[in-house]
């Protein structure tokens, strides 16, 4: 894997990322398909929605269908009928996600399967192993993810643990051809960052992530560490900010110096109605949309606004109908990789201060909505 | 409408049908939009699968979002982003399907709304002026639809009450650019059948549908009853077999003399997993499938087929995905399209009869598997 800075603009940066399937451009937005599909939508939409790279879940494919089972169809971009580039998530976040179906030893993590209740163990070791059989562009280190209201001596254990685990990763990590990064934790807590950011620097990975975010500090806290952790990577390295993903974050988290991003956020709340627009989102499940016949947004090129107007979506919606699902999911996709794509032209343009003023000057978001 | 009779073979015609949206080729499956929208598939997905026309249900749009509504965004075609022929059914058929929630009365039937319990009147009148607005092509009139198992007593009577309101649609009936079809009732009863085709025929409808089978009688006594309706028929109109749209009904009623087919069975039957092939239905949930990297049908060039394995479908229907609802629908629209395409050619080659024997020594159905 090759990354190259082609633009900077204060701490924003521009970039161009070569992985075994095609080259993507930064900043990036990676839809989540979480069990091998994005939620609703299939590649020819997300390609359409301009989506270079997307998301999946080592863990989860283990689990179902089972990673020895992709690798015998010839991979994951094979069984999924997706040729860009994949970054797979390790399972780590699942440790958090799924912490009531979990424990956490010196070893690896045992996950009881949300499927069927069987147990699992799944190791630093196994985890390389199975992204090996997934055949994903860029893999991720087993990582120990707490919730950010952790007490910090657990996190300084995580971090520890984290630390091991990445070694061992590393040491068994054997295709050439895939981009292990390196995961910085250390939850809110500047020391912590630094500590865990000067250990993964050290083994000179190909790319960090900043892990242990967006699980349940503010807003305020999240953008000052992970613009602090940012600051503490090699600036040749690409930089992934995991779980983030609404536009506003991604706006200022590009500012932090961030390129790369997926989320569950975007498709989860286009299933329930929820539309970006410049102006912040809005429910298209609201009564102020029935009867009205134009795009959700008239500036937006994407699939559904092209062919559907918001009245329509809103009936689809209130009828229930699978189509909604689809179309709003486009929306919101098409919405944030735009968004990227806008904020890294401003970048190469030397004008990403004034496209930072002008989204938050109309972009609400929902808390303060 | 115009309609051209191209080529016949024994009883089985195909043809050509003009309407303000364009022509159609017969014989044709409609997929249906009960509420707009062909459950999990869009407009595209609909003509790459290769359908020509599709139906929508005058009564449900009337009770969401509203005929006026439809109207003042332009039509039902323009609302749902389809500009191919529809033909709108109108709620006859509710009249059986819904049956718990409607009081027939001389004058039209009174439902309750099964979205928030309120009460309708639908009359021959309504049910007309609904259709213009929605702006289809081809409308349906009020008619008394009833199981095949009622008394013959009641069929006669719900046969007199459709002829009377057919007379009412056929003059509150101002748009010329509409087409309403005729409904033969009448249940298995032969003399029955007789009367209301003298009836209708006697109206000199644009083209006559064969209303109230597939609703509780045997498969043999449905294809016998449509045989002998269709030859009660003009050969000069087009021919409709409402609610029937399994492969091999449609093989035998094409036999029989029928031009046009709708039915909710293959997008249905999809969203189970069960999908058509040249041998009969497969479902796709079963074991066997895991891990197969190769289509549902070698030789099926649809959307599906061209992109993912079967496998991969097994796996979605497993997971639970939303994609694996559209995949497979659009699998057995386009499985259905191909075989009323096939049966065209067949009928203009003269070859009907070994198409038909070919199919039947292939496809096993449901209920013999």
């Amino acid at each position: 894997m090759k990354f190259t800075i082609e633009g900077t603009d204060s701490k924003a940066r521009a970039g161009r990322l070569e992985t075994s399937h095609g080259c993507v451009e930064t900043p990036f937005f990676m839809p989540v398909a979480t069990q091998g599909s994005v939620k609703a939508v299939d590649p020819t939409d997300l390609m359409e929605a301009g989506s270079q790279i997307i998301l999946s879940n080592a863990y989860h494919l283990y689990l179902r269908p089972g990673d020895e089972l992709i690798s015998k169809m010839g991979g994951l971009h094979k069984f999924m009928g997706w040729d860009r580039p994949i970054l797979t998530d390790s399972g780590g976040f699942q440790g958090f996600s799924l912490r009531d179906l979990r424990k956490i030893y010196d070893d690896g993590i045992q996950f009881r399967s949300h499927i069927d209740g069987s147990e699992h163990m799944i190791t630093p070791q196994s985890i390389v192993k199975i992204q090996e059989n997934l055949g994903s562009d860029i893999i991720m280190p087993l990582d120990v993810c707490l919730p950010t209201t952790s007490d910090k001596e657990s996190l300084k254990v995580g971090l520890y643990k984290t630390s091991e685990w990445m070694q061992i990763c590393l040491e068994s990590k054997k295709n050439d051809e895939q981009a292990l990064f390196g995961i910085v934790q250390g939850g809110i807590y500047d020391d912590l960052r630094e500590q865990s950011a000067e250990f993964m620097t050290s083994l000179d990975m190909p790319g960090y992530s900043i892990g242990g975010l967006s699980v349940g500090e503010s807003k305020a806290d999240m953008y000052r560490i992970a613009g602090k952790t940012a600051g503490l990577l090699p600036d040749e390295k690409p930089r992934y900010l995991m779980g983030v993903g609404s536009p506003e974050d991604l706006v200022e988290n590009v500012a932090n110096g961030i390129d790369m991003f997926d989320c569950v956020l975007p498709t989860r709340v286009a299933r329930n109605g929820a539309l970006f627009t410049k102006k912040g989102r809005v429910n298209v499940n609201t009564s102020r949309f029935r009867g009205v016949d134009c795009p959700i947004d008239k500036d937006c090129r994407c699939y559904t606004c092209l062919r559907f107007s918001v009245g329509y979506l809103h009936h689809l919606f209130k009828a229930r109908e699978y189509l909604a699902y689809r179309l709003a999911s486009i929306h919101n996709i098409t919405f944030i990789n735009d968004l990227t794509r806008n904020m890294r032209d401003a970048i190469m343009a030397c004008k990403f201060h004034e496209f930072y003023n002008a989204f938050m000057a109309d972009y609400v978001p929902v808390s303060s909505s």
